[in-house]
């Protein structure tokens, strides 16, 4: 199809396009002559997943061209391109360290729940640094509501992750990083209409 | 306190207070003179909020402004701040509406969990529209995969909702807005290493 094809099947300007293309987000189409270009529908998935990844997930294009050079990299194991949009997401490295309390409250965490997360994750430092903010503001995170949240995660994490793991090969990267980057919007979302529902229940007995 | 140690307590640079100061994201100190100013612990408390907003739940000043003057106008009902904070994550006007099959979905999911979510909320929107965006990469979230997360997510939710709700009243709002937005960033962190752990565990069996 031509420029103008992609732009009306993606919903997108012809300048964004073309952004992303100079940027390498996009790969280029086939070169007709000096000025024409024609693209295939593995351009339009791709468009489509970088505007699900930006407009859904709220990512920077920094971050989407990362996790995309991952899926494009087939020298790279699933676990690794699961790692790496992981990575990306919890990865904040102008934050100050975390505190050495917080670091081992998190660590004695995943020791009690057995669960195999690597020693120098992003995710220990992303953790450890929410609990330090939320002591700042003198919210306690119990570790019962650790316990809580890791007990509503395995089973969830688990489906998704089985789900990836068995499609195509050829779509598993893809997949991967739909399967944990855009499904935790909607989980999120979820948990919002839950409190609402739970906010609304509760404050018909009269609280502010 | 001094602007000095203000910006010691809270790790932050003076001219950013300063910007926060101009932008009414933060109150004014009692003037002392015409150039000095003396801060009390509740500034320290809302730097401390702010920065927490913005690292770690990564909105943007925009929506941490409008957040802020919900908690701060004492005329609303805690589940109005509640809802002011949650409509901020999820609403997204310059995007695209969903579809009516979206719509509808979601309609269906809340009428079966028998959850009480206001018609116009943005959040019904947005889950909508997140649908559509997995959609587009042919991705389908089944209704089994909904109901996974609405189970997962109730007994949070009514969890975090009560533990605002008893809180004494002069900080009921304030942490209502930590308990739904900045809790978020740590139910995401603990998703992804469940994540990591089932992936860990799959990938042994020789996947790509």
């Amino acid at each position: 199809m031509w420029m103008s094809e992609l732009s009306e099947r993606s919903g997108l300007p012809v300048a964004t396009i073309k952004f992303y293309l100079r940027d390498g987000l996009l790969p280029a189409g086939e070169a007709l002559g000096a000025t024409r270009s024609r693209y295939d529908e593995p351009h339009l998935r791709r468009l489509r997943l970088i505007r699900a990844l930006v407009d859904v997930a709220g990512l920077r294009l920094e971050t989407v061209r990362t996790i995309l050079a991952a899926v494009d990299d087939e020298s790279l194991p699933l676990h690794t391109v699961i790692g790496t949009a992981h990575v990306q997401l919890s990865s904040a490295d102008s934050l100050p360290a975390p505190t050495g309390a917080s670091r081992r409250r998190v660590d004695r965490l995943l020791c009690r729940l057995r669960w195999r997360v690597s020693a120098d994750s992003a995710h220990r430092v992303a953790l450890a640094r929410a609990l330090d903010s939320l002591a700042s503001l003198d919210f306690a995170v119990s570790d019962e509501l650790l316990d809580d949240y890791a007990a509503a995660m395995r089973p969830v994490a688990k489906r998704e992750v089985s789900s990836v793991v068995s499609s195509a090969p050829e779509q598993a990267t893809e997949k991967a990083v739909i399967g944990t980057v855009l499904l935790e919007p909607v989980l999120s979302i979820v948990r919002r209409m839950a409190q609402e529902d739970a906010s609304s229940r509760m404050s018909r007995r009269g609280h502010r």
